[in-house]
């Protein structure tokens, strides 16, 4: 598929209007275009830095029906927008990721499914467990633990449990609801890592270098990139990268978490069609970052560099972290990102800086 | 004077909704705060990326006044505000930078005899023109060739005429509407080159490197910085924009356009108290960008680092050559911006890229 490049002046629909969709605001802004958030808050950070914002609930579909004829091209911030939504509005204009990768994306299942039977990566063993005796005959199989988790919903550690023994078997089910349920065998992982890529209208793809990402708290605390490969295996997660981009014919930016195992085996853990969190060093590396790269897909441009100038190690600001801001901006070469919360509540990213550090 | 630094969410006020008002506008969000545009447009590209937008004319002191009471801090894309203006804006909020540089720079003979006087640093010889006969006179003094120029309102080259001998003195003098002028002596420069620079709230300041101009029509076409610098006047430069800085007690970013003579001698030809054209480099450089760097000092940051990681062309996209820009994007390292502006006119600033070539 080749398309004519969006003209500046065109508006752009996102929904939601947290951080990530602020951030896209701005790249899109940057590149001459226009955007319209959203959302069911009517005062949100990106609709802040937004011509347009639409404030109505997501299964209001007159609203939606109004906000995308209103816009030229349509993309989301998070992955969790009722399908309904996504199909209204594609209804009216084109949305990039397409609603395929959303709804693959929307669940664990389906998604582990895709990408081991349709993209041919590997993933964990998984199954899909619906009773108690899924699980433990699950456990058997794997012969040790595994992490349980709800198929849908589920982000930041939330939704997710380790079962060590069959012992655990029962408080784990019903603590997770006991339904629609995932059970992962355990991946003793040496490191986890991202890669962030993007491919555009024409099948072109630009992988950025590997993250390396420090969670705490279940969250992710700092990325550093482009990260050491002591064991090589930058360019086999790149492979398979473009054969996931591939797989969905995707068209936008999409985040891919990786477990490195100690032998050097790569596993897949979990996709997210948008731009991603770990992917933030990208705004001051010297390249095209994510943002930008993510509107230049669904626009029809041409993708620009992945290639950094430079080590960039992203730190997110979490609660009252952000009160450090001032203190931090003032070393040299370190780029703070605010994104305007009204409030600031524990565990709620409120911003975060990049440090350039090589 | 110290002051505390203005709290994320603050409310930064910015007259004139053009691309310079956009680009603060887009740096400040990126540090947490909301701006407010004030321009006699409605629809502004600094205003739709804004949360806020006044469109009132610059004579309208209420609409002024009802600005500034809904603003923490207030600053300015362009020098030619209405002194009214900026005086009614400052009984309710700070304004950075000053009134005073403001009224200074608004006229180019007071700006060169501030310079030349308060804050001795070379300039090139001028008179304050009324007459012809004082034109005349100013020809026979310099000995040579003279630019004559309106005092106020002259910009890309407008509102300037050279004068070759005493023959051309009356067209000249009449082109120009016949008052309120300034002669300067014709220099002979080898090059010309602006410098930018920052002064914060407690008098720190932040300089970037030398910053290599090529004009075309009359308009800044290319800046590459920071630049070579085969005669050494770096230094001299620098410390000329410190004389500069002080001598006004700047906060802000200032641009200061300099002339390089071939014998290494150099003139301050003009300052702008603003962020600058010559500027636009910082954003893709690896280093604090000018826009960021303006924000920070009227919100009492303290300033971030001007030393580039790499060296950048930058290129304004004049009218149609905007039309350029998805062409341009396709090479690795090209960042585009674009300014966003309802309709192409020839002549019109209407975008720029920023090539990192080093």
């Amino acid at each position: 598929m080749t398309s004519a490049a969006l003209k500046p002046g065109s508006v752009i629909g996102i929904f939601g209007g947290g951080q990530l969709g602020r951030m896209l605001a701005q790249a899109a802004t940057q590149l001459g275009y226009k955007t319209h958030i959203y959302d069911v808050f009517a005062n949100t950070p990106a609709g802040r830095v937004s011509e347009y914002h639409t404030a109505a609930q997501y299964d209001d579909l007159l609203a939606i029906e109004n906000f995308a004829k209103a816009c030229d091209v349509i993309t989301y911030e998070f992955e969790n927008i009722p399908s309904a939504a996504i199909l209204e509005a594609g209804k009216h204009a084109p949305i990039f990721p397409s609603a395929k990768a959303l709804e693959i994306s929307h669940d664990r299942f389906t998604e582990k499914t895709f990408l081991r039977d349709q993209a041919n990566v590997p993933v964990i063993d998984f199954f899909k467990i619906e009773t108690m005796e899924e699980l433990s005959h699950a456990l058997s199989v794997f012969d040790g633990p595994c992490v349980l988790k709800t198929r849908r919903f589920g982000y930041d550690g939330k939704g997710q449990i380790k079962i060590n023994n069959p012992k655990e078997i029962k408080s784990g089910f019903a603590r997770l609801g006991g339904a629609d349920l995932i059970a992962e065998k355990f991946a003793p992982f040496v490191r986890e890592f991202s890669i962030i890529a993007a491919r555009d209208q024409n099948g072109e793809i630009a992988c950025y270098p590997i993250t390396e990402n420090v969670h705490k708290d279940h969250r992710l605390h700092t990325s550093v990139a482009p990260a050491p490969d002591p064991q090589n295996i930058s360019e086999e997660a790149h492979a398979i990268t473009h054969r996931i981009l591939k797989a969905f014919e995707y068209v936008g930016v999409m985040g891919i978490e990786f477990f490195e195992m100690s032998d050097g085996r790569l596993i897949v853990n979990e996709i997210a069609p948008r731009v991603h969190n770990s992917g933030h060093w990208t705004q001051d590396a010297g390249c095209t970052d994510q943002f930008e790269q993510h509107i230049r897909a669904l626009a029809g441009l041409p993708l620009g560099s992945p290639k950094p100038k430079h080590t960039v190690r992203m730190t997110n600001l979490i609660g009252d972290e952000i009160k450090q801001a001032g203190e931090l901006a003032k070393q040299a070469q370190t780029f703070v990102h605010d994104y305007d919360k009204q409030d600031i509540r524990p565990g709620r990213k409120m911003g975060h800086v990049n440090e350039i550090i090589g």
